[in-house]
Formats: structure tokens, C-alpha cells, sequence
């Protein structure tokens, strides 16, 4: 199983908006053959497995990190395919949880073949395979990713504005594979007038199509030569419903996508914006500054990751990274878990998770 | 040399305001006898390790880690000590720096004994041993440490103050820990009345002299049954030198020491309360808050070393630990260096020193 959530993670970033799985078939103590689901339309690990195994998949165990599913979506259900090749157990590291495709395991005890989940200790790295895809599902939004790039004191610039090069060269190295993996960039309108960023996730050398790059922009004030219109992949700017008509064309007319939201204060509401990017297909997104946008994505509570570079700098004063109101009490702060923490050249990167308590 | 640094460690916040220092004495390829400084006025690590080697110190060599000292001061000079004990070689680990007491090496190499400077791997090891002391001798002020306890974004308190423990128990043994390790521990008179600590290193089974508690404090604002008058230890208050006699007075009564310095807009000057502190004999001292005070610190460019307890939290908002202006430019502001991250439950500490630009 250890190999097939390798197996998985090979096509980290790829499958959008499936989940990664990976497939082993072993017989007689031996392995042979792997698969990972690689592209949406492409075959799903047990398809590209079985077919490696051929006649050989007779009588075999399959490992798959998720259960096989049991639809006809742009592929065959794998649960049939796992009956025809003649496999005689399937071990699956998660239940799929998804409506449409769910009930392989039972379909395959159905055909006579025993399907049993993985040993616990391994079901938690399986379900980390599709995290963002179950939440997803269950929540009608994407999972959210915020990035926060700052010193050890919470600032991302100095008080006058000065922000350059905070963290080094690791750790901006470090963002950009962050950005190829996620299926949206997200920033405000602020940054892209303050900082004029390309998002451009620079893959090296992995033939990855570019993120969709988001800007929340209330009035539409991305100016129609923003770097970030210049540089690969697609672009939305997410306006106010009672934004200018005229701006909204010249940014189209400059290769934006523009959609317009409602929102109190002149400002189209996060998690409808969120919603309306899960209804596009998105699964997971990173919001990636200025301080206001995360600000209000703390505020409404739909930040579900967490990944802070910190410059072991100190300020003492200046613009804060996440500017927001702030909890009301130590009980409604932002608690994260699974916490990690890495070293990139000198800056520190700390991640984790949002705190579920249980309800 | 290795084992000398271990032994000089054993005496960590006991020397004061001696340096740490250890000393091996070895004889054909054997350790025969070992000594460290233990406490002021107590036999440095030479004396000891050569009353425990006796004769056999004749034709051995000393691993010491800082250069013998060659002055009469509550004992009598190191350099005599092993030039009568008839030591073939000293090795030293660091240049005495001290004006009073240097000169150590040259007074054994007159009398004809072998005395070298280690090779460069453990010099920096032993340097650190006596980093406050050296630094405190240089700079006329005591080594400051800053120490922060606040969530990832920098805060100790929510946007309403709320603020009781951000940090978990790990954390705060550890803050304990260094507590006990420094000469003195200086907090600010806003965190007196608004959180009233006791300061109380709390050793564990160790019998260590309390550190001095000193309070920041312009109006001695500090009331008579603060908690840390209770507590063991001295406490200094040191207030602007226009403060109310009366005032001083009670707390005098209550025990406290009262110091009152000059400084503009009413408040004593951070600077010049330290110098003062080192007048006492004082070398290494901690900054635990608030951040009025670790803002005006940090701004007056006083801090040497942070140790930064980091809750794995968010607040968005809040109150920040160091509340001070900020740096003029990115150039200018506080980088860390020598950068160590550990995991303390479930936060993290990141601890480093100031970085020094050539000058």
C-alpha cells in the first residue's frame, strides 16, 4: 500500500479535478504491476494496472489507495474491470466517498471477491491523498489553501510599504511548486495594484497547464496591462455585482474572464466566490495575500490549510500578513494541527491544518 | 576540548559574573583529572582539575576552554597555577578578552610551557560559552534576550486582551528553564498590572541563586502586593527619576529596590537602565514583555539574542508582541542569525541572535 500512495503522489497536481490514486497488484508475494491515475479522461490506476498484468492479473491482490469506483464517468467503473481481469481480493486505503461513484467494494464482494479496507495504519495517508477532493464534496467549495509569506512577527512589509524579498530564494521556490499544484491562485485587487505579481507557478520542466489565476476585485480596478494577464494560464476577476460595465469589458477585451457576485459593502462575498469556483470544477485553491483578502478569509472561517513562510526578520511594526478583525476569544482563534515545520535556507516554513472540533 | 565545553555547561547560570569555563588535564592519551568554574569566588577550572590531579599534573597537557587567566582576583592567577603544577601543554579555547585578566598565554609560554589556541572546529563552541560575558565586557551593557510567546502571526493577546496561555505547558517549562539561567528578568509595568506574574523561575531541584525580577516602570505604577514581590527573589524597580517619592517609598516598603534614571517623555531610558544593570555585575539578562517594552527594545536596537515561543495559531488581530515603530527600510530591520527551530508540544521555538553587519 506504501507503494501505491507513492504511486499516487507521482501525479501530485495532474489529476485535477480527480483525486490521486494509485494502484499495486501483487501475486504470489510478488508485484506485478503499478498504476496511478495520471489525467482527468486518462485510465485510473486499476485500469493502467491491469492492463500492465494482462492474463497475469488472474487470481492477484490489488492494493488501490481509494476505493475503486463503480460508475461510468469519461472511464469504465474499475470495480468491473477488477471482476473481468479475474483479480481475486481488493485492499483499498479510503471508502470513495463521492455520491456518484461510490459502492466499487461492494460491487466486487458482490462478484465473489473479498475487498476489505487497509490496515489503519496506513488509511491516514490515503485519505491525505484526497483531502481536498472529499472536502470539496462534502463542503460545496474548495479547499483552501492560505499561503502566507512574512516575518517571524506576522508583518509582510515594512510600516512605509517596503516587502521585496522577505523570505529567500528556497522558500519562494518552495510557493511556486505550492502554486503548480493548487488549481487557483487567489489574491486581492490590493496586491496586484501594490505589487503587480505575475503568478506564474514557473514549473520546471513538467509539462503542467497553468493554474487559473484569481483576483477578488471588488471594482475592477486590475489595471488591463496587470502583469499577471501577460504570463501563461488562465485569468478570472471576481468583481462586485454593481461593478462598471466599460472596466469589465476592457479587461475581457484585455484576455480576462469576468464574473460579477453579490456581497454586502460593495464586495462580492468569499464563500460565494468559493462556491462559484467548486461549481467551475476547482477542488482546491490558494489564496495567496494581501493582507485584507486573508484577512477576511480567516474572518469567514474558510481556510482549511496553512502554509506560513517565515524570515527569521523582526519588525516590530508594519503591514500585517493576515489583516483581519481578529478572534472574539482564545476559543474562536484559528487553531492548526498536523503541524510541520521545515527548514528552507533561512526561512522556516510552519504547516497545518485547520482545527476541526468535533460537531 | 569536548569534554571541557560539557563540563563548563554543568555550571550554566551559576558563574555569575564569571564565564563558564572547563578544563581536562591529559596524560599519556588519558584524562587523569577534570574542573570546572562552579561559582564566583569557587576555584576556576584549572585550580580544580589541578588540586584533583596533584603531582600527576607534571608533564601533563590542559584542555581549558577559555585562556587561564593571569590576575589575583577572589583567586589567586590560573597561568601560576599551572606553571607550578608543571604542565607540559595548554590548549584554549578562547582568547581571554577580559583586560584585567588577560595575558594568560604569554605568561606560560615565558615560562616555557606549550600554549595554543584549539583547532578552529571548537572554537566556536567554546566562544559561545562566554558569549554574554565577552559581550557585556565590550559593549558596557548585559547580553539581551527577548523572549516572545505569541501565535504565528505575532500576537499575545486578542483584539479584547484575552491572552492566558497562547503557548502550551512544553513551551512554558522551557521559558522557565531560561528564567532561571539569566542574571535578571525585565518586564514592563503595563504587564504587572495587567497580568501580574510572578516571575518565578520555579528551578526544579536545583539550588540556584533567584534571578533579579526587574520592572520597567516611568510612574511606579507597580502595586504594593504585586505578585512578584511575593515571590523569592529581589526585585528592582526602576522608574523615570521625576517619579513620586512617595511613591518609591511603599515600595521600598514592600521590598522592592528602587532605581530611578533619567530619560525623555517621562520615561527611564532603556539604555541607560541597562547600563546601569551592568554596573550591578549583571551580564545576561531576559526582556519577557510586554510589548511596549519589547517594541521600545527592539527599536533601540538592544536586543542580542530572541527566543521566540510560536503557537501554532492564528488571530488575524490582536495584540502584538513587540510594539514598537518598525524598521525605516527592510535594511533595517532586525535578522536573525544562527537560526534553531525546535518543536516544544505544540509549538515551535525559534530562537537566534542578532545578526551583526561588519562594522
Amino acid at each position: 500500500m506504501r507503494r501505491a500512495i507513492e504511486l499516487a503522489r507521482q501525479a501530485e497536481g495532474f489529476t485535477h479535478p480527480n483525486p490521486m490514486v494509485g494502484c499495486v497488484l501483487v501475486k504470489d508475494g510478488k508485484v506485478i504491476a503499478e498504476g496511478f491515475h495520471a489525467r482527468p479522461g486518462e485510465a485510473h490506476a486499476e485500469a493502467m494496472a491491469l492492463k500492465e498484468a494482462g492474463e497475469n492479473a488472474r487470481g492477484a491482490t490489488a492494493y488501490v489507495t481509494l476505493e475503486p469506483c463503480n460508475h461510468y464517468g469519461r472511464t469504465p467503473p474499475c470495480s468491473h474491470g477488477l471482476i473481468d481481469a479475474g483479480v481475486a481480493r481488493v485492499v483499498y486505503g479510503m471508502r470513495d466517498v463521492n455520491p456518484v461513484a461510490e459502492g466499487g467494494a461492494e460491487a466486487l464482494r458482490k462478484a465473489g471477491i473479498a475487498a476489505e479496507l487497509a490496515p489503519v495504519e496506513v488509511r491516514a495517508e490515503c485519505a491525505a491523498l484526497v483531502r481536498p477532493w472529499v472536502h470539496a464534496m462534502k463542503c460545496w467549495r474548495p479547499w483552501v489553501t492560505a499561503k502566507l509569506a512574512m516575518t517571524l512577527d506576522g508583518y509582510t512589509a515594512t510600516p512605509s510599504g517596503e516587502s521585496k524579498w522577505i523570505t529567500g530564494p528556497e522558500a519562494r521556490r518552495r510557493g511556486h511548486d505550492l502554486r503548480q499544484r493548487t488549481d487557483a491562485i487567489i489574491v486581492g485587487s490590493g496586491t496586484v495594484l501594490a505589487d503587480d505579481p505575475g503568478l506564474d507557478p514557473r514549473p520546471e520542466g513538467r509539462d503542467v497547464a497553468p493554474s487559473l489565476k484569481v483576483v477578488m476585485d471588488s471594482g475592477l480596478r486590475t489595471p488591463v496591462d496587470a502583469k499577471l494577464l501577460a504570463t501563461p494560464g488562465p485569468v478570472l476577476i471576481i468583481g462586485h455585482d454593481d461593478a462598471d460595465h466599460d472596466r469589465a469589458s476592457a479587461l475581457e477585451a484585455a484576455g480576462a474572464e469576468i464574473a460579477l457576485l453579490p456581497g454586502a459593502d460593495g464586495r462580492p462575498d468569499l464563500k460565494e466566490a468559493l462556491r462559484y469556483l467548486h461549481s467551475r470544477g476547482l477542488v482546491d485553491v490558494m489564496i495567496e495575500g494581501g493582507g485584507t483578502l486573508l484577512g477576511a478569509a480567516f474572518d469567514a472561517g474558510v481556510v482549511d490549510e496553512v502554509w506560513a513562510f517565515v524570515a527569521p526578520v523582526l519588525f516590530g511594526a508594519g503591514r500585517p500578513a493576515i489583516a483581519g478583525r481578529g478572534p472574539e476569544s482564545l476559543a474562536d482563534a484559528f487553531q492548526l494541527t498536523k503541524v510541520e515545520t521545515e527548514t528552507l535556507g533561512p526561512d522556516i516554513l510552519v504547516r497545518g491544518l485547520k482545527e476541526r472540533t468535533a460537531s
